[in-house]
């Protein structure tokens, strides 16, 4: 069976929503223990003003740490081309530049509109030629839905990944921001990315807030989805809503493949130490993984 | 779409595992709102000896409090033809006797064989010749793995299912009782028992331990389940296990096929107020659904 790639996404997306700051060193260990567990690709955070988001005001420095460290890729996301400048002078060479289809969200977020960003894409490929085709990842948020706006359309997706591709880019993400996709929606807009744009490596990231994160994951796979984000122990959610679950968890993640006989790479052990490691240094974050409460089944023959 | 049948186990695989007793009017009130929410069926409670549960010591009560409650159906556990007679007795006309297709929890469970339970079974049907094709469903526990014996295979499956069939029992529900299942685990086990057993309606139930019960809900319901146990918030799971998730959730489960468009006669808002309730009511029980601590999605128009 092929194989699954999990990028985790922890320090940026389960971090940035955290009130209180995680010291350096901290994201640091988190970093490094992450990647002995056999993710594929780990953001390590946001190229980011400290005025938009505090949490990454050392950013320099955790990249500066964990340049170096092999068997992983490294990733950060970048808003714009002095991101993109920043990030690559501290050694991080594989760029995650992100808006929203819904333009609401995205003047709630970056201040500017979809076609503003797009724009700061352009620019981003200009002084990087080679960067699209190569090592730029876009991610496109609120594929699933808008806190704002509602619904998203499939079409509205569309014509966004036909901008982003026009510009060489060969990797893109669906984001369901929120956590308002579910199966039928999550089918429908993979299956007409793929349709339409054979050349993208479409990838998935889902949020558990409303219990369908495995469901939705299950599905992309199906229809051929094989890149897919998520966060230590289910790291992340937003702080505003105190019961809502956050990223799907990693190791969840892992489970429902790795259960199906389907490859990730990953050590579920070494995941869930994370996510116990994680739980004891971030208390005041709401860990809403189900694996590393429950454990592994007793027995591991139950896999394929 | 075709709808799906939601039944809700709250009140017995919910409240069975929780230490403390809870009273008898809380029982009779938390039915009573279910019965408003839309569910079409509601298991009350097991008509076992109290020296097996303490919590169904009130089982008679509960029962004849409820029995003529309109608009859903009310079923309960018997484990033998003595909780039979006294369901019956009490009003409660649909049964459902369980026993477990791997030997060693079947001892652990009812302290006999499955072979012994089959006969317990027998007895049942020949007691109440109407009652097998008409309102008898019959349980296999850990028909997705054994806590003890660990992997629970298809054949071992089929197996139960072939001599409970030949008993002229119509209704089987193949349930995750520890939370071992999978996606593809549970597409060969469904499509075997459907392929084998076309005159048979088989149904789905998950706990979602493992984080996997959503995942494991669509891949059912793809492969042709349309009924499947549920209960309020998540109550359940094992207290021995204290960080583990019990039931899928209700809303979850009505959530999942909702927003797909696929009906389930359920009224979501109501069921997250019953959540919400239960929460206060019994804040000893860790309850792990996803929606009603996130809430519904601001925006209803993201539905189908």
């Amino acid at each position: 069976m092929e194989k699954v790639k999990i990028i985790e996404v922890g320090p940026r997306d389960g971090l940035q929503n955290l009130p209180a700051f995680v010291p350096t060193d901290r994201k640091i260990a988190l970093i490094k223990k992450l990647a002995a567990t056999g993710v594929r690709e780990i953001q390590i955070g946001s190229f980011v003003s400290p005025q938009a988001i505090a949490q990454f005001r050392d950013i320099e420095e955790v990249a500066r740490s964990v340049r170096r460290l092999r068997s992983v890729a490294l990733s950060a996301l970048v808003p714009n081309e002095r991101g993109a400048e920043k990030a690559l002078a501290c050694g991080i060479s594989r760029l995650i530049f992100f808006f929203s289809v819904s333009s609401k969200h995205n003047y709630a977020n970056v201040k500017q509109s979809p076609r503003a960003s797009l724009k700061e894409l352009k620019n981003i490929c200009r002084t990087y030629p080679d960067l699209a085709s190569t090592s730029l990842r876009v991610d496109l948020a609120t594929a699933f839905g808008c806190p704002f706006a509602g619904k998203v359309t499939t079409t509205a997706v569309l014509r966004m990944v036909e901008k982003v591709a026009a510009m060489g880019v060969r990797e893109i993400t669906l984001c369901d921001t929120v956590g308002f996709g579910h199966p039928k929606d999550v089918e429908e807009k993979f299956l007409e990315c793929n349709r339409l744009f054979p050349e993208i490596r479409f990838g998935a990231h889902f949020h558990n807030t409303r219990g369908l994160a495995q469901a939705n994951a299950l599905r992309a796979y199906d229809v051929g989805v094989r890149s897919f984000d998520s966060a230590a122990g289910g790291l992340g959610g937003c702080p505003f809503a105190p019961g809502s679950s956050g990223n799907v968890a990693t190791e969840d993640l892992a489970y429902l493949f790795e259960s199906m006989g389907i490859k990730t790479g990953t050590d579920l052990k070494k995941l869930l130490t994370v996510s116990k490691w994680l739980q004891q240094i971030l208390p005041q974050a709401k860990l809403s993984g189900a694996l590393f409460q429950a454990g592994l089944p007793s027995k591991r023959k139950l896999f394929c």
